[in-house]
């Protein structure tokens, strides 16, 4: 065969299929409404590598405070080229004696990958409890939608690393949720059976009202 | 045209087809393992009307108590014939003054028609509560995961009828999930803020331990 | 632990997630164009709770008529909280003696949650038909886009409630189809063997022409 | 780089991979109950080329009456290969003068890719037909579950190529629900208005009873 | 049963239906931003039965060359009526001695359909090669993300036809990923252990530099 | 409202519900056969923390060649609590002046998390190409299907953590394709335009024959 004019003819038949097959991403325009899909794609012309990158997966300060924490997350809306494609990724670093809260992630299963110290992570179901100790080089996995929480019960800071199978999983904190908000009290205790009192003294904790 | 010899065609067209299409329903074989996507599909040839049918969703016996309930869910376990088809459904029958504790379903949006007398529902989200006192007629949607509740508010009983976007839509119920188990009390305090004694204290009725 | 401390991370914490989390659910913009997953979302600053609330699933007049009929449909078009999520409703009120003409969803499996009286449903598959006469607390499944009908065989009114696992289902009533449009009489006839006189009939009824 | 080296390395690599990763493709295994995902799929080892042809989409013999027809589907129950694939074809050839009857496929859309020969193709909404004459080289869509039908109008056969966008998207033809099975012709009228007289002459060609 | 105010009823209830239900389909809006579920749907008043129809799908002139190729995709782009149905077609044409260069559709399955001639197909995955010689009236199929190539080995022109499981399956042709781009040659060369020489041989041929 | 009472419902509630609702998780039954949506659910009984514990994701010994790599996955085949969850992970240690080859993942999204040193990725489209040296704290998503590579151009060793958005997002490394297997080298030289002198050298060194 003659390859220069078989190479004439794929570059003919490359420029019509390119022009027929853009859809190798589809990086959000955070500009315009999103839908149930995620954002709607930025034209390509407009897209730069630094659409694919998300530069602040880093520690931060935590030497402020004795009980400090910091937590960052890559979601869609600060990191628009995973949208549509299912994944993001989140740091959180502990200090001693710290913990991460109960809550969950409607949106998302999360993968935990412990990178230094030893944190205690554990998931809830209806039926049981699924805990365990990790330490570095761990991956934990928690299924879409369970409550979980996490303790550094180690010497020193923990960091771990967290992947989601989700653009934007969400966070529901179990707290935030019901005592961050205008709720009033009483229907608050009455649907937990936790005390008026109780529930009043973390309403004022929460900022919530009622 | 000939309409015999076409009808004749369309037998012999049909008996290969209908052998090869198969895929109207997949009943759920129950005895067999699930998967992520459901149940394996029971044989056609064994499935009867009896398995898209359940027959259960009727008011049950709240008299013996002041404060009785009655809740049923239609979920793939108990009615083989939704097996993979994203839909399931349940009835609540509440007594005045009573109420549905805070809870979630992970896996599929719920769906309030309220049948008789009036409720006050409500979802919460991580930026806002959203709710409202229902009457018959009402239809009320529940986002997948949000963490919910219901109260009746009105005088008398109070019935819904309640879909899931899911054939196995899981009831997380917060009280359960935190109390139930054997969690011991100190990490469920740190986790949740609420007082040790407190935890103690619900634990105590949940029957959980720690 | 200094829970002050650790309060006020969580706010910190929680108003980064909370403009990262936005995804609880995605109200439908109705003056938006629709794509495949829906409706945009209108933002949730412009949400309220009556956007997840459909106020008409009553029993409508159905006395003029000793045939009167009464049927209420709650998809996303007039339900904007379901967008997206997979699920709707609808009501139908069916004097004694009336029936519901052969149709189908080919957008959504039905579920039918008989309320009063009884009525008699079936779904016909290339294979077998699978009907049974249903009575109050009966749910019965009608699998995505199978031929169905209903009749009212019992004593006095029947109603039911459905649920559908689709915001937007269709509803394709068969002599609509058929008898309702441009199509010729001669096509129609000979595309369902049908003979002309009978499709005439009906084209008259249904308003077609040709 | 010592490319020695490395490509030692990559082979190491490459069988911890290749160990894991072997969801290239999931061929069924027709023995195994089916699920909403399709057949279980067999395993690797036991796959050979000819699960990925299917070798029987060419015409059939049409020469023995003057309305012949024939009609090949290259579904998953006689292709394993397309297993959870999305996709399937067939093959119609019509003489001078059929057509093939109104019918839908709940399961998937349909391409039609004429080969030879015109026919006449439309599709039925509920709210309008989509019908055109097609040549060879002319490509129609049928979305999903739409009602359709086929005519050849043209001189001499013609013949379609079809893909589907689902392995086993499924074939009701409407006379077959309506005539060919034991409903009665009492409620095939009144659940179609047509004439009972009519409902029983087709009855009687399609094989039904009642 | 009086049908005449049966039918009466039917127009009012389906007048209703209607306006909720107008989602057969979702033509493309090829002037609006897409999402990762397609295009926004065009108005159903604009649409016509030219969007679900494209008429290009024929042989192209192969006589100039006696290498001569001709390729045409009907891609969403050019056959607005896919949109969101997940399917698509394309043809190829190939003289004697012909050969497809290597490429993956890393958005769907490829089905081949072989009209006229015969052509060597083969896809390679990580574990094995399936290869086989098509002869009319075979189906062939390619799945989802797998490197593949043709040869006519035949006598005299190959034509094909093809299906693909998505409306925008891309097209990833090796050689012009490799060598089509502005990467260096050193360091294609490190990542493919092809020689220098040989890589810039063919980043002249494919236009690339670097 | 007397609230022993209430927990009394609730614990009735609860057993029906909580039998009702084993799908917080499916764990993979590795000894069962695949399907197109994962591995069949391990039993809840038999399933333990260890099954959503992986731990390995640690840097493998790389001083034993001045080249030295360790590449660590955790896909589904070695950690069974990601089943149907579709997430994954993995880690790559590269020693300075490496390299990882053209490949990528048909099944999944890849996000690149740095941890120690920099990198040099990139992936390449039918368009452009769309590269960056990434330090620690840098995520990069490399959207699913993408041919891709990485290079250490840094001082001293390099590491990432790497999550796909898929349980099993196979690897498809371009010379283990094209050069390990029997394909015969005209063939490869044909379809990739490649000398067949290097195609053989490759060959040697891939293993491949022919």
């Amino acid at each position: 065969m003659n390859k220069m004019v078989y190479i004439l003819f794929l570059f003919t038949l490359l420029s019509s299929i390119v022009n027929a097959s853009v859809n190798d991403f589809c990086v959000a325009d955070l500009k315009l409404p999103k839908s149930n899909s995620g954002y709607p794609c930025k034209s390509p012309n407009e897209v730069t590598v630094d659409d694919f990158v998300f530069s602040g997966l880093v520690a931060k300060d935590t030497t402020n405070s004795s009980f400090g924490f910091s937590a960052t997350v890559a979601f869609v809306d600060s990191f628009p080229g995973i949208n549509g494609l299912g994944i993001s990724a989140a740091r959180l670093d502990m200090a001693e004696g710290g913990s991460f809260p109960m809550h969950s992630h409607p949106g998302g299963t999360e993968l935990v990958m412990m990178l230094e110290g030893v944190m205690f992570f554990g998931f809830i179901t209806s039926n049981a409890i699924y805990s365990k100790t990790l330490k570095p080089g761990d991956v934990f996995v928690i299924p879409q939608g369970q409550v979980h929480f996490a303790l550094n019960r180690g010497v020193g800071k923990a960091t771990a690393i967290f992947a989601f199978s989700s653009e934007n999983p969400g966070v529901q904190v179990l707290d935030h949720l019901l005592f961050g908000n205008i709720l009033s009290s009483d229907i608050v205790s009455q649907t937990t059976l936790l005390d008026v009192a109780q529930v009043k003294k973390l309403k004022a904790r929460f900022g919530g009202s009622g």
